[in-house]
């Protein structure tokens, strides 16, 4: 961990900026989350929402894997979902399910009647929250990372309802109603530009968009009907003046497409090896990933040799951050992330910062 | 529909050998299913194990979409999964929720108790089916595809139990115990292999592998768990004198190590456009895709528009076969089905034979 006394940015800062660093930064996505026993024991008398609406129960779940295991960066503990409830779609997190939408958008006059209410009104939790943490995490020196679901996936959970195997219905839609999809996606922009930058004024130092289900969509399709709003999103995002994570997974086929729809740092899953990720993106852009969740299950002998792969393909260039390609799973040992953690620490640790 | 007069093989065979065509071939992965209205009828009255399993129903389902449109190859119907039975596997389709495997594999005894029976003995009634309907097709000149699972596709089912967002048993399982991996690969190998060999001996003109799950992996994990069982079973229909096709989904990070793996079509999903995945696939091999299925879903202006897209990047080069990047969907209108169908034939027909 970088001491408060250093006179540099925190290495994961400077690896958004593609400067070099004294060791590879190394944060995991849904780092507080299931697989530690601090946050299962607190979930047991609060339902997710109640988590993530109480500034004072978010802030705390934030912390719990900072003060856990080394790591470079918080991320503030929410969901991508509920600045949905705000904008007219009430949701539950059902249990064994995941997440349901009570009345997905189903016509066109659905989403007109969707509405796009500030930050302030609709997710204050959250805003709260990164007010608290920041407050532990600044004389630290760890950056928190504030973020938002991107509006392809926002909008396919708004007309599925929940998890799908084939988007059929966002599609459908998407392709009956041209008109009415970018009404649809040119709201989504606006509330969650608005909830960005907000979290960006509340303190976030960083920002992550997480397009999950983009890899359902063609090529075509993509650049059809998602990029141009990415677009607009990553324009309005780039005014707040803090770096900007934009992570998808399953869009290996279009990767510069995805890159190309803006981002500081891109996210990549663990599909392609990151060396070929890198050169789709392009050398002006900082990576993030890119190792298999499900590494983190096996032995140390296959999870080293995976983290040695995406280490090697990273091959030290400034601007990689390292974490998984998706989200941490629930049955991850926690031992296993401390060995993590430490190991791409030590591997790629230069040993003077005057060498750097 | 090529006459059975016509003095060539029918045009989806010879698209199989990148022969030229007098127009591009067509078939739809699931044509017999649930979008047509005479297959639910006839499933009212049996489960799909019963279907399955007796001949007569697997024959009369098979026929139902090549009486309906001008299909250019009819799949025998069966589901990849009834091998496992005979493995040692019992199993139930669950309606709403799919196929279960009522004891997956979870130690490495389970595997090494696993039998490798012929598929005479395990999978008689698709032989039998095979043979019915083959007196059916015969003089009409249309071919018959056999099909199978590929080992990997089959073994994360039997250690999973069913359908997986992260393949973590299936992945932990390879990390954690490569040698039992090997063991039930190999197993699967001869299983699918014979399977394939037998539904060849009893009619079958051509045979489907279908890695529907390989897309979970990353490329080192495919090249090194995957890649090489797959070449095994290749290496086996070679010898079996067919044109083999092997499709896999999500797998556009490693297509290149799919095609290398075998094949003498390698089917894609819709993610890649399909003049890049032919590209990565090598000239040297036919390929087979790549239509998002729920474009049937969307208005023709649409459908048209996706099928221009797939038709205009294989540009009419020899070794084309039409499909959709994944099976059809229950919901698709049987308008749009025949609409597409003979929109393809009518796009892409030659006048006269001998300009081709």
């Amino acid at each position: 961990m970088i001491s408060s006394a250093a006179p540099r940015p925190p290495r994961f800062l400077r690896a958004c900026r593609r400067e070099p660093v004294d060791a590879t930064p190394i944060w995991l996505m849904r780092q507080a989350g299931r697989y530690m026993p601090e946050y299962r024991a607190l979930r047991q008398n609060y339902s997710m929402l109640d988590a993530i609406r109480t500034p004072e129960l978010a802030a705390e779940i934030t912390l719990q894997p900072i003060e856990a295991f080394d790591l470079d960066a918080a991320i503030i503990f929410s969901d991508i979902l509920p600045p949905l409830i705000g904008m007219g779609l009430p949701l539950a997190f059902v249990k064994g399910v995941g997440p349901r939408i009570e009345r997905p958008l189903r016509t066109t006059r659905d989403i007109d009647l969707l509405a796009t209410p500030p930050a302030e009104t609709i997710m204050p939790g959250t805003l709260e929250a990164i007010r608290l943490v920041k407050a532990t995490l600044e004389p630290r020196g760890i950056p928190l990372i504030g973020f938002a679901g991107a509006p392809f996936t926002l909008a396919s959970y708004a007309i599925e309802g929940g998890g799908s195997k084939t988007y059929a219905r966002a599609k459908t839609l998407m392709y009956t109603e041209p008109a009415a999809w970018k009404r649809l996606m040119t709201r989504l922009v606006t509330v969650i530009g608005d909830f960005l930058a907000r979290q960006a004024e509340a303190g976030a130092d960083v920002l992550q968009v997480f397009d999950s289900w983009a890899g359902a969509l063609g090529r075509g399709d993509y650049e059809r009907y998602v990029r141009p709003f990415n677009r607009m999103l990553f324009d309005r995002l780039r005014r707040v003046g803090k770096p900007v994570i934009h992570f998808s997974t399953g869009t290996s086929a279009y990767l510069d497409a995805v890159a190309a729809s803006g981002g500081d740092v891109v996210g990549v899953d663990w599909r392609l090896p990151l060396d070929e990720a890198w050169a789709k993106i392009g050398p002006d852009r900082a990576v993030m990933g890119n190792l298999d969740p499900v590494a983190l299950l096996g032995p140390w002998r296959e999870l080293k040799a995976h983290t040695d792969d995406v280490l090697d393909r990273a091959a030290g260039r400034p601007g990689h951050v390292f974490n998984l390609g998706h989200g941490i799973l629930p049955e991850t040992p926690v031992e296993n992330v401390r060995r993590l953690v430490d190991y791409v620490h030590e591997r790629t640790s230069v040993k003077s910062l005057s060498e750097v």
